[in-house]
């Protein structure tokens, strides 16, 4: 299933083979089931996770201590609390599994360790921030320029395999609205 | 004044000083005044841009004719909208000098052409945007978690000269509030 990994990193730079063997050596290939906490509050983010097959999310717990979701990773996603990892202290984040899924991770020092080895490695890590980057700026724009509805229909246009895909309470927590109310919108448009 | 570029990138990469001299050929120094437009919604955002010194805001016009300003870039920061940039297509942000500036700007031909022949400065560009993704998880977790007064508090708390710095109605449209909003903050603290 590396498979996926090495057509990701291709789309952006050129391994051979052997390079790409050896890049894959720093990884760890995870089988995880559903809604299991690979990041807990208070511990550092010791690996960078690409999702091979299924669904990540990352949250934090709000002062009612409620679950409030901020990012998911899909397939070809790469997710971590970059805070947290890149300066190997604690992380005020959650990241967990939503469907039973296949992950590539590495380690922070394998992956410093790595772009030490394959330099070119740098060019592809650049472009999935840079997208990352890109994504983020969209995403204020939304909130801000959007009433929670036209988010709501805009994120359906943008992503309509991920709406049917993630469990309704979950996409309402990463809109930034209550399950009822997302109800209301997806009813309203039905009728 | 490419000095404060040269130290910046050196906190990240080794470069000789032919290097740097090479590498900063790739630029254009600009030297702004106040309000001045880099660019404009529809037109291609063709630099990235590093301040050297003054201040960026990236905004885009809401449904109501109001200017929305989602990122501001002071001394040491890169601005570009990062979509447009990267694929070379219309742009639906301005980008406008908040104070009289002095920039480094690369084009994105100039930009791709310097990654080809210096790829060391890959990694420095994979850093900026990686600091750029985790600085936004954070933003979106403040947004998310917080009142808008605790907003306001937190960031004055985080950047308290930036708060000094950046003219009041520009901040309120930054942090989500109407500018009547903060000046209310403002006087229950100080009261």
């Amino acid at each position: 299933m590396s498979d996926i990994l090495k057509k990701h990193i291709t789309k952006f730079v050129n391994l051979t083979e052997q390079e790409f063997t050896d890049v894959l050596s720093y990884f760890k290939i995870i089988d995880s089931p559903k809604k299991k906490n690979l990041l807990t509050e208070g511990k550092i983010c010791k690996s960078n996770y690409f999702v091979i097959k299924g669904c990540l999310r990352m949250f934090f717990i709000n002062d009612k201590g409620v679950e409030q979701t901020i990012q998911f990773a899909l397939e070809n996603w790469w997710l971590a609390d970059y805070t947290s990892f890149s300066a190997q202290k604690p992380s005020g984040f959650y990241i967990q599994t939503v469907e039973k899924s296949e992950i590539a991770s590495i380690d922070f020092a394998a992956q410093e360790k790595m772009l030490e080895q394959f330099p070119k490695m740098e060019k592809y890590f650049r472009t999935v921030h840079q997208r990352a980057h890109a994504a983020y700026q969209f995403r204020i724009k939304y909130l801000y320029g959007s009433s929670r509805e036209e988010l709501y229909h805009e994120f359906n246009k943008l992503f309509p395999e991920f709406v049917q895909r993630v469990p309704q309470y979950l996409l309402a927590s990463y809109l930034g609205f209550t399950p009822e109310y997302l109800s209301e919108i997806r009813k309203k448009r039905i009728s």
